[in-house]
């Protein structure tokens, strides 16, 4: 049976040229995060939250920290995808859904919050770290939902992160850790996706 | 047209019970790798390196840098998936390929090095941020194809990265991101993805 994901895979494409006529509506954009959360993370901190930023003033906002990149007022929507930092505060919260169907025996989720209290209340890199890594886990999966569906995408890493923070009132403990536009693209400026290093240049057997 | 991705985001749990006896060639490894590197990275530095421990002698020296977790032993393969550090001094040719398609001026490629060793070249936490970030979108990629494959997959945070720094000989500019267990999961032991918090937890729109 053909892998039926490496299709998307191969024909997604960091995309800066949207459609502006074409929007989505908001049952689609809950849709898009909904599938983003699916993504794993370390002890399913779950520790992300994702802005989608599709009003005219929020593009504004948004466009004045991100260098003024076109994409956020053509794209459907824009997602400040951040991760969140003290995961361990939450995770309680994060597992019970787990716990309350019976996936998760609630012993082994308490456990848990002390493992991981015990490993990431004192250490702020290993915060920031796990709010980049589950951020972009998450985003991963977003994008690929994305081209799944007929649409395109486009991952930002380049704007003004503090910016981003005061423009949208982030809280302390919240990291943007990337913007991934996502609407229809503009078929006359299609992009096609960079060829890649060869495998033999990244790859090592052990 | 029904989603073709989205089967494979809500089938794929992060599994720890595989099938011993069942392997993987070094062709199947290399594609998962190859399809990891199709994910997108700032500047499409592809800064991250895939080590494929699959040997006897590699799984036991994993193991030990893992907590001692038996899924490295069982699995078919585990990738070290490291982010690199520095990336703007490898991205001239990181780029290389896409310029000699044409689908990359070489001109902006250059300003793109520039550009590039202007914002990181000082700036460590930055590179850091970028490591996980690139290695994480193409570790879930990797998990996605797997996953459309028929394989199973597990993202493991729990490890020792100085260990398998000095197990593995990673230079200094390695970081060791995630390992990602892949291989045929025990039927018998299949586990359920965990239910997420609520979408309207997660979501903002601006």
């Amino acid at each position: 049976m053909p892998n039926p994901v490496l299709p998307i895979i191969e024909a997604r494409v960091s995309t800066r040229h949207y459609d502006p006529a074409r929007t989505l509506t908001d049952a689609d954009i809950e849709a898009l995060v909904s599938q983003a959360t699916r993504a794993p993370s370390a002890y399913n901190f779950q520790n992300w939250r994702f802005v989608a930023v599709r009003s005219p003033a929020g593009r504004q906002r948004l466009k004045a920290a991100a260098h003024g990149q076109q994409q956020v007022l053509d794209a459907a929507v824009t997602f400040i995808v951040c991760g969140t930092l003290r995961a361990h505060e939450t995770l309680a919260r994060a597992l019970q859904p787990a716990v309350d169907a019976g996936v998760l025996p609630a012993t082994l989720a308490a456990d848990w919050v002390v493992q991981a209290t015990r490993e990431h209340a004192m250490n702020p890199g290993l915060q920031r770290d796990e709010a980049v890594r589950s951020a972009s886990l998450a985003a991963m999966t977003l994008m690929l939902a994305a081209q799944g569906a007929g649409l395109a995408s486009g991952a930002m890493a380049g704007f003004d992160a503090e910016g981003v923070v005061q423009a949208f009132g982030l809280s302390d403990n919240e990291v943007p850790v990337m913007l991934v536009t996502v609407g229809y693209p503009l078929q006359a400026r299609a992009a096609r996706q960079k060829p890649r290093r060869p495998v033999a240049e990244v790859i090592a057997f052990a």
